[in-house]
């Protein structure tokens, strides 16, 4: 049988009781689309993943790797979600990092359904503005379990805004809007993740002459928004058809344009 | 062999990869002193254990059946820290919690030796605000492993301030300073834990009629304080000799005065 998880290369599905994750959640991760078989726009998600693991001052083994385990644990399936981590190895105690040496979780499951249009709800907690781990995609995400208590059913995707009430992006995802011909997205150097989702659709936009932004806006914004959507690995580009209780076109025609050019398996 | 850690009661040194612990920090903990075989001031630690799963909300065992875990462990040693942990249960995946239920884990090691008074460091980095965490000593925290890394041979505790430059508390304490014979102590309603010493020295201070508040206040409050002393359930009250370039007076009059109160086995 196929293991569903690989610690070091080896099967397993435990980490000691020690792990700096779990203590601490010293470490970082990955979100990645399985397609064909094969691990969708890894180049660019392991580039992701090292930026990240220097943020934090942490050992990244080469991708090669990474595929390798992957391909592991991906027997057949033709889609699917891995989730890669990279969380440092645990020398003595305290919090103070000894090592940049880092233990590699590589886990594979199925790709969740979704509806093929998402309702959004801004979140009524609000994100602590950090810049040492603005964008990076780390391990201490508890603001997101707190927020994530506010999903109620009929609502797809929850919007989260700062301490200041500018938007940030959502709670799994980034967040693009459309006003008057131009591509907006919220900055995510004070909180939030920097997806490499977000930073495709931005690559596309820019190569088809598509004015765009970041911003710091408020919830008010998307109240006049022309189009909205939101991106993740695993989702691609998500047209919102309703934000709070305002109906929107969805996909509209720019985001049906960016979509395009994103290609398969994200057309819509 | 005694081990050194359980789960849920029975001998473990691991948990399974799917904990919500390793993948979003999504519980708390505590750090207990044992003493003449026995865990320090056990009750109030597990009130605030209680108070603080409450928060995210978890279910918290009582205090019996910590006390019975650690005891298991603690065989015959006079002195130790004890590690109680509680990390919501996984059921599926997602951020969204779906259970209050947690599992149990309990690690003793040994009583770290420590100097007899500290020289404290203002940290550069800086405490993102996070009312709806501030207080709780959970799982999510690369903001002090990052602020470790700041940790120099010479300092013994690090002092962190938030975005506004305002103190917060050490590293791995709780900070209190003496001026003008009232005794001070920075707000962590926004950032930083409520300690259980903390908690305790306020009370040991009006008991002997110590004016006292809760400040917000930066750094140069510390270059004009008489006495400085930060807190844990390890070290009890810890005098500081030195805050950057700054020397002082190690214990205080004030400071030996609550360390008295305190009494042992935190004399000082």
């Amino acid at each position: 049988m196929t293991p569903a998880s690989l610690v070091d290369g080896a099967p397993a599905d435990t980490v000691g009781i020690d792990s700096r994750g779990l203590a601490y959640g010293d470490g970082v991760f990955r979100t990645l689309r399985l397609q064909d078989g094969g691990v969708l726009h890894a180049d660019e998600q392991w580039r992701k993943l090292a930026a990240d693991a220097q943020r934090l001052d942490l050992e990244v083994p080469p991708l090669d790797v990474w595929l390798a385990d992957t391909a592991m644990l991906n027997h057949g399936q033709a889609t699917g979600v891995a989730k890669w981590l990279l969380v440092r190895r645990s020398e003595g105690r305290g919090y103070r990092p000894t090592t940049r040496a880092a233990q590699r979780i590589v886990q594979v499951s199925s790709l969740p359904p979704r509806v093929a249009s998402a309702a959004l709800t801004i979140a009524a907690l609000r994100l602590a503005a950090q810049p040492a781990l603005a964008g990076i995609k780390h391990l201490n995400r508890l603001e997101q379990v707190l927020a994530a208590r506010e999903l109620r059913p009929g609502t797809d995707e929850l919007l989260m805004c700062d301490h200041d009430g500018f938007l940030v992006g959502g709670l799994r995802s980034n967040l693009f809007w459309v006003h008057d011909g131009r591509l907006l997205t919220p900055f995510v150097d004070r909180c939030g993740i920097a997806g490499t989702m977000r930073a495709r659709v931005l690559r596309i936009a820019a190569g088809l002459g598509v004015a765009q932004a970041e911003v710091r806006e408020g919830g008010a914004a998307l109240m006049a928004a022309d189009e909205i959507f939101v991106t993740n690995a695993l989702v691609g580009i998500w047209p919102a058809h309703r934000v709070e209780t305002r109906g929107l076109q969805a996909p509209g025609p720019l985001t049906q344009r960016l979509a395009r050019e994103l290609g398969p398996p994200f057309l819509i």
